[in-house]
């Protein structure tokens, strides 16, 4: 491609909003431009990107026997009723009507879409397993988009549905997609991490991100040196604090201590270690209940876990009229003791065991003391996990977590029967004729955000440096003063050989070319100019190298990709 | 591909409703599934052959040197204000608001979008021409399906938009793409017209479609037997009568003919040609004009053409109130001579130089005759075209014209400056620094409906017969019995020979796997049974021809494409 005809446009300034290295570089170079805020074009160049990353996964998708269709764009909204997903918020739904009074969403993902097609069919259970994907548009109403191909309310989605006769074989499946997974992102020059995650708005039970590891990424990690453990802080579980020790239990007390609230201060002023206090924090849920959830004091609560304990979508921080109301005492007051029956007590599963434990007493300025399970209050009957995994805890595997943040640019879903129950006629027929409902798994790629986390890991500060499995051209040949005639004849040359040759033929500078080839960032440079041509040779330079060295033009061929 | 685990499941039976062979034989074949009306599911199978439609495509853009890249699917609804297209009814616009309030469009094209992202650079005389396109689903809300993928509410289109620095290079470049259309429609099996067509609501002053014979088209369009012409109904251009008498001019006079209102009885009652009458029928625009429309009796009216000659998008007959209140009479006596002001006459040019005519007297039961221009009424300051051409005319050229339907497939727009001067800053910088707006055009291309072309011009009572260029695969092996060990060793050869090829390995009759295999359609079948291999050969048939031959294993590779 000639770049005097190509719709490239390099440009020294971006709009001020742009802190983040991939959003700057991509949109000077000239591969995408906003439309309005998180919806934007992909340029020719940019455009080649995308399709090089969606060849790579398609070829390790259908390698796998996955099986590449389209879905429309707008899915009926019926479809997303039956499972109730157009009342849960994750998904910042965007809804359409046609002039029928039809009501289409524009989809987040398409889980009822897949499942739709394919209880229109009969399936046995020879068919299974078989996994059905697309490439396709996604849309989130994101109140707010942030950092150019991060976070956006539009981009394309590669996403994946699987079917099976039973969980074993999707266990297995599930497996087998993460070396899936891991191989696209190898051949893409990323370097992820598997890590468990929340399932969210999605259904089923267990999931994993791909990350890679960035710190301006969105998702907040815990894991291990080793990498033997990885999990979003929202799912991220860690050995807890015990109480094992045997004694005696003393009495319980209620204690004055005016306007004390924090733990740390609370335990030097009745004397006892941190671990003996408890933290009671009431939460309001959109399902309209009250639920009090209660950690050992040295630890603090998740909110996405205590969602999941708690069965809900949302939740906030109770009012301080509702914990009056319901405690009797101002904010800060809070325990676990003689609530009213309609607040929820969720309780950490580092209250188990303990003994002459404090809570807040539930009336203004005191505190409970010497607290104990069986006495002062039943032992519920099931404890959770809501506490915060944090940097320095014990991994499950007893090593010292870290945490990290990255960029997520995969997921993989156990749906298991979330849909197909829910769906009627989700059914395959057994070998001895029963009908049954399949168990499904779901399997995303963000393609731009791929593509953003690509340049986020390898860029400098001249700008930005391809790997050369994505590269929009992999030869980028500049012509300067006197090369022009022996360019243009090696540019016919490297396109007969079939070559991707961006060739800047452009009446400038050397410097400007220089600096555009560095933005732009093709993995090969190859400058012909009246200089190098003295010596029969062309200059050849790698993006990612400091030194150039000339080349014989007969021996060109030899050192190209 | 092993069929045992491919999702394409045949049916014998598809809905009822649908009267089109590529409706029909697409769903039977699994190619397409309908998720509601006018939106399909392309499954792995239809989904290959509509690749296979755009890497052909694209090839043949890509060498023309037009450039992919892609929007956002949403288009911010300001832009379509800006071109006022909004208010046009025909593209059957979706709109869609965030919850932050913002409009979108779901385009139905993308001139805005192309047009917004191009003004956002700076461009130079130097730049020009370029031409950008995409692939890009693209919405239309019908109020009615049909046909399977020959009318939706959903498809993928290839839109092209071309800039230029004047006329003239647009006018050679228009040409060019003509040429680049056939080459496109050529390679994907189809013979397709070049038909002159409506501009409708892309704007711009002509345009072409590229239209598939087919009786089950919904493009009409008239043609001459050596195709020197070829023009859909709405712009076809044909010789009128002109009256060349140099008759006396004759007394005008008032003549009773109670319910005389048909031409023809009318011309006998009055004893005159029926060339001497005058149709004249009154409308109503959208813009709330009436419009008094008038054509030489042996003529009927067009009403795109009308429309186009009065300056309005929607017109619909008057009101027979409305009638009588202007013109003073009943329907079917109204006239072109003492109309109200308000009456804005347009006249075909069949009525130019016309002596001694017969117009409606609008005076209920009462024809004029004898009118003449000059002397009854003046002469108009301008003739239109608002004539509907029918076979058994004469071409522009001189020719016979016959009536064909066929499917557009393609079209191709000259766009002018109609946006680029409703857009601010849609500008490029001349040679001597001037800005001035770009010159442009634009190029689509409809791919399910091209799929659907493709199938109504090649099947037969069995099935879909594949050109191979798009065919999903282009070999259909079969394991019959006894073949099945052998089958697989060929199916292993032709897979690592490049071949693409759907293997049937299923555990079913001959009947079936033959009956299945002429449906779907693949070019080649090779059969392989005990009973070839007693010859150590296999069945090779070609879908489109009756006999099978028998080939030696040893050189199956040699016949196959």
């Amino acid at each position: 491609m000639k770049q005097s005809h190509y719709f490239l446009k390099t440009s020294k300034t971006v709009s001020g909003d742009d802190t983040m290295v991939s959003a700057r570089l991509l949109k000077q170079a000239g591969y995408i431009r906003e439309s309005v805020a998180g919806r934007y074009f992909f340029l020719p160049a940019g455009q080649r990107v995308q399709q090089k990353i969606m060849a790579i996964i398609k070829d390790e998708m259908d390698k796998a026997g996955a099986q590449e269709m389209l879905t429309p764009i707008l899915h009926p909204l019926e479809l997303w009723k039956e499972t109730n997903r157009t009342s849960t918020t994750g998904f910042e739904l965007m809804k359409v009507k046609d002039r029928r009074d039809a009501e289409f969403a524009l989809g987040g993902t398409a889980e009822e879409m897949f499942v739709d097609l394919v209880r229109k069919f009969e399936i046995s259970y020879k068919d299974l397993p078989f996994q059905l994907y697309q490439f396709s548009p996604k849309f989130r109403d994101e109140l707010r988009a942030r950092g150019g191909l991060l976070r956006v309310r539009e981009f394309i989605m590669k996403d994946g549905y699987s079917f099976h006769a039973s969980e074993e074989d999707f266990k297995d499946y599930y497996e087998k997609m993460k070396g899936v997974y891991s191989r696209i992102f190898e051949r893409l020059g990323l370097r992820t991490e598997i890590v468990e995650s929340d399932n969210g708005y999605i259904g089923g039970e267990y999931c994993h991100e791909f990350v890679v590891e960035s710190e301006i990424g969105e998702t907040k990690y815990l894991t291990t040196t080793d990498g033997s453990y990885a999990a979003h802080e929202d799912v991220a579980k860690f050995r807890k604090y015990q109480d094992a020790s045997d004694e005696e239990l003393k009495d319980a007390q209620e204690v004055k201590g005016v306007g004390i609230i924090g733990v740390e201060e609370l335990a030097k002023f009745l004397k006892i270690p941190v671990e003996k206090t408890t933290k009671t924090i009431l939460f309001e849920t959109d399902k309209g209940e009250v639920v009090a959830a209660a950690v050992n004091g040295i630890y603090d609560i998740n909110e996405t876990k205590l969602k999941h304990a708690a069965g809900c979508n949302e939740l906030e921080l109770a009012s301080a009229e509702t914990i009056k109301k319901l405690t009797g005492a101002e904010v800060g007051y809070a325990g676990i003791l003689n609530l009213p029956k309609q607040v929820r007590v969720i309780m950490d599963d580092s209250l188990r065991g303990r003994k002459n434990f404090e809570c807040g007493a539930n009336i203004t300025d005191y505190h409970s003391i010497n607290i104990n399970f069986g006495r002062d209050l039943p032992e519920p009957e099931r404890f959770y996990d809501i506490a915060m995994a944090k940097a320095g805890y014990d991994s499950p595997d007893g090593k010292e977590l870290i945490e990290k943040r990255g960029i997520e640019v995969g997921n993989i879903f156990q749906l298991g029967y979330h849909y197909t129950k829910l769906m009627q006629g989700a059914v395959f027929a057994t070998a001895d004729g029963r009908q049954q409902p399949y168990y499904m798994g779901c399997y995303g790629i963000g393609v731009g955000r791929t593509m953003a986390a690509i340049v986020e890991k390898s860029s400098d500060e001249k700008g930005i440096i391809w790997p050369e499995a994505v590269a929009p051209f992999t030869v980028h040949l500049i012509s300067l003063r006197g090369g022009q005639e022996q360019a243009e004849k090696i540019y016919r040359q490297l396109l007969d050989s079939g070559r991707q040759v961006l060739y800047d033929d452009r009446d400038l500078s050397a410097g400007a070319k220089f600096a555009d080839s560095d933005l732009i960032g093709i993995p090969l440079r190859v400058v012909v100019s009246e200089k190098t041509l003295a010596q029969e040779s062309v200059e050849v330079k790698k993006r990612s190298e400091k030194e150039a060295k000339l080349v014989k033009i007969a021996d060109l061929a030899a050192v190209l990709p």
